[in-house]
């Protein structure tokens, strides 16, 4: 049942340096499968629920197949709550290129959950966690020129980390299996 | 921001006696709002994402406004993954009627966070908690005979608890506040 | 089965005098349900798949309720793929007040099929055709003080006929039957 | 932006003969994209708004990435309005296979228009149409043992016409694109 299994993600990660490792801060996922969403909220990600468009590509020649090779060009959304957030494209130029963010590091999340039966201040939990996942393989991978732009919305405080600057795009299929969570630090002092 | 605020609910209540009180489990809530599927989890309450529809009623003498008056009859419907899971009418019979449910007693949830982080035997939560909710109104009630279906779904066990027999039906507004969430009992054990 | 019979709608009419007679024009019609999409294409309306959203009032006395009272204040919006085009808000001051649009007045619609099997410049029909409705009854009139925004969008040129100034804003409840269509004008000269 | 450009489709062939040549005729088509309706819809297609999915293949070697292999097991399936009407799986056996349906005769379609400003009775177009579709090329062509099934809706027949028996199951990537539509037979009489 591919409603269950299959699901298009958003996520933002902020480089940082974790007692003296590089790794990756996540502090806005979004996704459009509930399944996933539970499962992200009681692992430490911060998921919320949106509409994604990522353009797919087929191995035919034609003007609406997006081939994966030089010159074709590819696009992503994420809306929520009906409003556009995010927007990207990228222009194929040549195979290869780096994997970024969850290829390349470990990725720390926030677990928080509020204790509403222990009254307005408490906390069941409020750590700092984190994961690196299992058996990553990486395909397919392409580089070349993006454009990226976020919007503002009403109550996500996303754009306040739109982009600087824009340096190189890369997409790529990336398989991995998490299967260690475990908390580093207590994010409530 | 109307897309925030207004949502629609189904969910099933187990009347009980607890304590020698009579209350409500509740097993399945299905909502159609994000937010109110967040607060609902850390709350206790067992929301999960669905489609939902229902008449609404308007007060003008037109075939397609379902007015509030005897002869009309309303429908409403629940999907879950894009099954149709609940379906259910309503002939409006006369104006009054027995408000059931939320609106006549307390509610009993479960609460339960796995401790992934804790290894996959933890838990962080596992309550049984009650709320009651404050300022109780109602409004608009009315009553008739009902038709009431539940339909299999592959992996909610929602139809396990459909009909025995059907009863009478009511319709009503109702206006409440949710001000007090207590752990009543340990249910992990 | 409400999928079908109920739905939401956000719809732009330009006043103007047709031979004559004070009479509306409507370039542009978002709706939420597909059934009543393909009857407004067969009858002459621009009707466009969208997401919309409207605060609902319940007679309670409820934060959430937003009761029909001077002093609530509702809100409005219409999203079209993903994106946000349209936000009001609407602040109720009386009852009573003048409805606009739709229930004051006929309304022209432009019916327009292109001719695919009869190549490229063909048409099927391209007409200006009015409708009236009959049997329209008015409901629940309130009135109060509005904000209107439009947002642009890359392919409608909804937000090229936003607002210049924002006059008096109202709510009301209606229903009509639409009886009568009937082509008023060549429109492919 | 891909809400715009890609999009998901199911739709029924039965085989026939029409004057002496094998050919398709297409009495359901199911698509989410808007775009993509309209342009069915004045082209002879019967398309409809519905929910879709299929399980993507990614190439990595993933519990989740259900490569292009002996093995894998893909599902796919479509709702319409809320409810579950087909539900299909292709467990993957050997790589080639024969191309159906659309890559491999003609297609007929029902170009329909009432004419509602004509009187209940009119029609402004009732035709078979025929387009073939120029610049085929199929890619990624895996055949297997599949499942199909076909669930009752209120309002629609597409059950009527489910399987009687199953044959062998083919996925592939195609592309092609439509350039000739002919009238080739009214249809009113």
């Amino acid at each position: 049942d591919p409603i269950r299994a299959q699901y298009g993600e958003f996520f933002l990660l902020i480089e940082c340096a974790y007692e003296g490792q590089r790794t990756f801060l996540c502090p806005f996922m979004y996704v459009n499968n509930d399944i996933n969403l539970y499962r992200g909220l009681i692992q430490g990600l911060p998921k919320q629920q949106a509409s994604l468009w990522m353009t797919r590509s087929y191995p035919v020649q034609n003007p609406a197949g997006a081939p994966l090779r030089a010159g074709t060009r590819i696009g992503a959304a994420m809306s929520f709550r009906d409003r556009r957030l995010v927007e990207a494209t990228l222009a194929l130029e040549e195979g290869g290129g780096e994997p970024l963010g969850l290829a390349s590091s470990p990725v720390l999340g926030i677990r928080y959950f509020p204790d509403l039966a222990g009254g307005p201040e408490g906390t069941l939990a409020h750590d700092i966690v984190a994961f690196t996942g299992s058996g990553k393989v990486v395909a397919d991978v392409w580089s070349g020129t993006p454009t990226l732009a976020f919007f503002p919305s009403p109550n996500q405080e996303l754009a306040d980390l739109g982009p600087v600057r824009v340096g190189r795009g890369t997409r790529y299929a990336m398989g991995f299996t998490i299967t260690d969570i475990r908390k580093v630090a207590d994010a409530s002092r």
